[in-house]
């Protein structure tokens, strides 16, 4: 079974081997692929952050943060960031820890969250998005080089809590 | 004469007068008003950025910065933040630090410039923004608890380079 929970220390090199196989295929995150392990982590576990993982019977195949999108009188918006161990797609590992954000963020006190780059050809995140109540509210051209289809658009997603 | 130029630690105690005073509006950042002087100056002169001010014959009327909006494979959109110190509105320093900012982020060689978040109610800053070329490409309900009008909605900006 699989369990959403906060993460801890003993995470990390389980949740660098998913950044790593992520942001290595260039075409989710704007992360260069050949960011260094503390880079990515220090980010990642940033002292702002909530961060989390879905944890299958001590195996971690997700990991996902929430923070607030903007500092002050901003801070009632949240903000995320996911990602699936490549070896787990199509298991409902998003979805779960989808889900279980939208009752974080609830809980933390955020009126909503926003996404501020999700990439346009990333189509199984964008569905998997919809499918929980978000609704595209921008989009940015030529937000990122994609590694295979060069300068692709990028959408701002938006949900009330 | 005003001209605008790179910032020096020497300008930091004038570059905080002015945030200290555009944040106290409440109205067009969402830094909370009793932001500390060394937070908000730590933010603004961070390594990351290009730092600017309008220096009127040695008086200086406003600062901006420049900074990659993304990392890695986003990083060729950039993205700024400006302020006008209260008292030198409506003499166009606005409209010259825009200005400059499209050059100098040409220079950089960013291919497009991203404001994340332009208050709707910022009429000012709208209308300028628009008066160079850029785009409203997006819009975040109630992105900003507004110091007079509550929950107020922002807008993403963009223009190619």
């Amino acid at each position: 079974m699989t369990q959403v929970r906060k993460a801890t220390d003993g995470d990390k090199p389980a949740v660098w081997q998913i950044i790593k196989a992520v942001i290595a295929g260039g075409d989710t995150y704007t992360f260069a692929p050949d960011t260094p392990m503390a880079e990515m982590l220090a980010f990642w576990f940033s002292p702002e952050k909530y961060v989390y993982v879905a944890d299958a019977d001590g195996v971690i195949l997700g990991t996902y943060w929430l923070k607030a999108n903007q500092p002050g009188l901003g801070d009632h918006v949240g903000n995320g960031g996911y990602m699936v161990s490549p070896g787990a797609k199509g298991r409902g590992i998003g979805k779960l820890m989808a889900e279980h954000s939208i009752e974080e963020g609830r809980r933390i006190g955020y009126h909503s969250i926003q996404f501020n780059f999700v990439v346009k050809s990333n189509a199984v995140a964008v569905k998997l998005w919809k499918s929980v109540g978000f609704e595209i509210i921008g989009e940015i051209p030529d937000a990122i080089r994609h590694s295979r289809d060069g300068l692709t658009n990028a959408y701002i997603m938006y949900r009330k809590l």
